[in-house]
């Protein structure tokens, strides 16, 4: 295990996955809890070297004001997700992190995530590249100030829309537009991904927000020899559609339709009300049926805000399908899942082994990682089990190489 | 394509399977139908040489009287599962066969299935061997009649209670028992297993049945050298539960319980009514969880027949698990399937597979269709897609030997 | 029994509900089926004198070409709904019924439904008591032909947009404006239901467009002396709501939200897809559960066109609630029912009861036939068991003079 | 109000039941919850004078050692189902409830129930005459040592099994039965019965054990002037058949079959694991169908035992019902309450009721309580909406009685 500490900055470090990662940190630091739910955690992780939990560092931006236990005690109060004696337990962890914590940008947010901003923060005119420089300024003090080896940022900020104009494919034709407002089409999670690369850190998009998937950025990343990874991390329902896919494609059962209806109650539900960063997030659900099955079925998916479920998220799918002798079936499921308590330990996950990675000396897209995301960046595999072959190879072999190693 | 006849020799001809499998067989001869739900009809396996649809002969044995017209109208008429004009075009195909079958034995089938025997079947009294050897003439003789190359025998009959008493390894200390009704330890299905074998024909258990599963039987198969495969065709709620039980493995989701509700209403449920038939069925459904998961969750299955719904099958299923920070979730799912739609196609698929692999000189057990089954022969791998993975497999290095060859 | 013969005058006699209801009155008639789902089947209603099956005479307007023969077999051949021989059996009923068929009115329809109109229909232009003269005359010489005692006139076509503009309450404001297309209000449900009312028949709105609910219409039918009820059919997913939020009244459970999704597939679904068809939809599925529970919860309503599930109407239905001591619980159930399966002889019913009431001379809204509708004209009782209440009453005291009288 | 203070003497009191209500009563005395689950809070009960929740004296019986608080806290613990601080507020109380505890009666009670005793209460060997005494003797000194004005006694213990022997329906065939262990057919519920009436005061029973259901039972009740109810609590599935096979009568829906699996994981689950306590719960689940609808639908009923689930009782139920045209359609639901959430407030409620109707004079069965029951006595009406109009009716002619009085 390597002696030295490691940074995890997260953009949109006030919302529900994060402080349920700092609260899942804090307990898995004092042996409060077993790792259950973070896939480090299994044997094929054990022998890599991974970073420990207590060697990891936190810090990050967030647009919001409010604090880190006021949201993660909304964890109990509102939705009844977790104990409320480890959240208490957790406030000196989370106080810490907060004395860490850096304003974000709006720039190029939308209007809804602007909405949520703090006063202050909405009300900060910088230009593209202003807002990159004081990001990778932030992420750049908090590396000294913590005398970290390496960081890793992640996005786990709300869903942007998608942007509203084509990026060019070249990073030599973006660079000029970072500095004009009006002309800029990147939207504020790739701001936070150039930043995160010219600081020397990896990054990890969990959103279905552009981050870091437009040519120009993986350039960058390439250029700055660091690794990254995104993007959507796949949780629940679509997780499930990765999942059962396969199994009428392997048995040759046609799929006619699939239908999708999500309700939920937090942050991202609220954000996910706005037409434009809802279209995001239900493109990232949709477009694995007809890359699993190899043709199109009738699709339909619905994200709707219910307040009362809080950060739980409710999927009923119906899968309708025909058979031998053209016999119409059906299967259909219900998921409730909590939002937070589903990712967070991905992220964790995702730290570690993006940090791995870095530490190996690797750079750009870690296609290894697909398993993880709704949209894995180059990767057109969907089906889940494949995507886990391919993790577990890449564990096999740096197993192998870490031992040779040391 | 060979241009041999291949022989279907099934055992519990005229069962929903049964008959569903030949509407299905005319509907394919003629082109009515997609093969939909035939796993061979897919991709992988077209350059494969398997026997064509039309290449197939059906016989097989029975021990209730009826005809297979009327069992196969009762998809319609009870079931509403098969459309009537599909069945009344089978007519003349159903009526071939029925020419073409012999009384089956209730030798050591237990009670619930004797009940169910036509009367002068249920008063035939024969010792084992004597059973086994008039099974054997007659596929003998079907073989000859109908000049096929190779016969593929499928036990598609209703699931038997557990041997009572332990059936001895060795096939040298068995045989001596077979000529003694009360020693013999066999089941009538493994009657069937050593009657096949010793006729030079394969054999599949799409049962949970105890076929040639036996130490004792899979030495027979061998000496004769012929393949086999069982058992427990993997149609519903199992298939879902080897497709879904890894991605909670994977993400180190922890699975506290799983339940199985099943309800159905066709001739397979009521001898389920049996308290020891149902006990080897609900063994085959629920011991791969353990398998996949590496650790035993509390399960339970229940199969209870309901008269109204036919051959339709559904399952209730209820996986309580628990993730980060120790949080509980839920997972339901309702499978809506009909049962016979989804077995028939299978039982072709098997029949093409095992019948390429007996004309390659395969003998024994054919490990690489454990994707078919619940319990498959000597095979502890559970997991769906890494047992679809083992077919993929044979197919591609069977289509190279194939390709070298012709 | 009553001698006469009766008129139904179906507005949409080509839709599934008409063509089921025909079917089904066609099977009625010859006894060749049970009189499930009919609520005048049932013992209260024995002893009322109601119209016989075989005494009622189908005739209607559609503004689609094509035969009711095909749209019949269509709920076989699309939706497994209705057995191909029963069917085929009515095909001479629905041929004479297609000989009583006239071309209805797109004045008022919106657009969505002026693209299902057969060609010569959109293009007959015509102004708003053009098409009430027509269509009255249309019903006058209907009853005329068939030489029937008394006609109801039922409106089963698909849903249209709310009325754009308010419609004055006086008839006679109202009266002036029909002759001016631009100015009159009414939309084309509510021109048949005054050509009903001018043609002395029965007026039946089964669907949530306007029909007869406008006071200026009410006013019409008291003043021609004609009994009229509706609007929109209970036969699902509103149906359950107004059984089940009745019981969480009941025992004081506080339901936080209620979500309901619906999928299905047949010519409605397509309508429903134009948005402003769909808000008069979802506003009478919605708008019950405040009425009976006292305040409202959260609640959302979605509908989507789910073409592979064609007649059949899948509902899922989330209810998040809370109880003692502050604990939240849930209740889920999904509806898979077939929509003109339910509807036909809900239709058959409120016939045979607006008959009665014509005939025993009541005039106006008949209020205690709430229980067949999502949005009873001048009712807010919305819980079903005392709107069942209401029609009981109304069948005992009827009883009783029918007895007196006769 | 009645400046009076109350009595409930739980039969039962440190089940989950008993302890819930106990923290409700805790909680609802100091404002600390609304009365949310709370019939009585509802409008029709305000004007009744009925006692105040801070009048009501706990005590009780139980035959298990271990304390409140710590089964208190067991439904935050295991079953994450009240708020800690709730229970930590109620201690005090709890531990006043706890003072006035005594040790139960195992007599009669079964061997399940045995089983869980204490040593000492286990090993305690007394006729059913002396234990009717020794129950009584602590009634009545609870009654005094508070200064009540009137005690409720209330069965919440563990189902028992059926009587094994015919109960003479005369009480003077009975009396002579109670000093003789091995004649006496009452099992134990029913002694804590007759010691009530025998105390003077009312009874409820909660369970579907025999309690004050035989016939020489209600004729102590008479003799002794005091009112009683029961039996079995209807809190969820059976809630809900009881709301919904009204509505597939009233719409002359034909239920083919009805299946309810229901699965949960506290005490009373694992004492109906015994199949003779599960006879008498599925029993009491199971008969209101067939009086509902008029005829006999296949009916089936299980109940697991699933540990992972604590007090929270998932039921799932699936409907198959036949509609026009012989069309088969299908409804599922699945409930997700917590057992004794949903019981405790209608245990307080119940206990208002029966002592108001105690405190006007009523005596014997009080049958306008059966909207509370699963088996109410003496009730043959199993439809819920007309049950709570029997309750609705008592309370507005007690209402103006009431008023007339005051």
């Amino acid at each position: 295990m390597p002696q030295d500490r490691v940074g995890v900055w997260l953009v949109g470090a006030k919302g529900g996955v994060a402080t349920t990662m700092m609260t899942g940190l804090a307990s898995l630091s004092r042996g409060a809890i077993d790792p259950v739910g973070l896939v480090t955690a299994l044997d094929p992780f054990a022998s890599l070297g991974l970073v420990g939990f207590d060697q990891l560092v936190v810090g990050g931006h967030d647009i919001r004001s409010g604090s880190l236990l006021d949201e993660a005690r909304s964890m109990w109060t509102t939705s009844r997700a977790i104990r409320p004696d480890l959240i208490e337990d957790a406030a000196d962890y989370l106080a810490a992190v907060e004395a860490r914590l850096r304003p974000g940008t709006v720039v190029a947010s939308g209007d809804k995530i602007r909405e949520l901003a703090d006063e202050a923060v909405a009300a900060h005119v910088e230009s593209p590249r202003a807002a990159i420089d004081r990001i990778r300024n932030d992420i750049v003090a908090f590396a000294a100030a913590e005398r970290l080896a390496r960081v890793v940022v992640v996005n786990v900020a709300s869903t942007e829309p998608p942007p509203s104009r084509p990026i060019p494919r070249e990073y030599a034709e973006l660079a000029p537009l970072l500095d004009d407002d009006t002309a800029c089409p990147l939207p504020s999670s790739s701001l936070y991904a150039l930043a995160a690369f010219e600081a020397g850190a990896s990054f990890v998009n969990f959103t279905p927000s552009a981050g870091s998937t437009p040519q120009a950025l993986q350039e960058a990343a390439e250029r700055h020899g660091v690794p990254h990874a995104g993007c959507d991390g796949k949780t629940g329902e679509t997780l499930l559609k990765s999942v059962l896919a396969p199994m009428f494609a392997a048995r040759n059962l046609e799929v006619m339709s699939w239908v999708g209806h999500n309700i939920f109650g937090n942050m991202d539900g609220k954000v996910l009300d706005d037409p434009r960063n809802k279209a995001a997030k239900v493109k990232s659900k949709d477009h694995l049926l007809s890359q699993i099955l190899g043709y199109p079925p009738q699709t339909h998916v619905s994200i709707e805000y219910i307040r009362s479920l809080g950060d739980w998220k409710t999927a009923w799918d119906h899968v309708h399908f025909r058979g031998f002798l053209g016999t119409t079936m059906t299967f259909q499921f219900t998921w409730q899942g909590c939002d937070s308590i589903l990712a967070a330990p991905l992220v964790i996950d995702l730290v570690r082994l993006v940090e791995r990675a870095h530490r190996a000396g690797d750079r750009g897209v870690l296609e290894w990682l697909a398993c993880f995301f709704k949209s894995p960046i180059n990767v057109s595999e969907q089906n889940f089990s494949k995507q886990v072959a391919m993790l577990d190879e890449w564990a096999r072999s740096s197993s192998d190489s870490f031992r040779n190693v040391s």
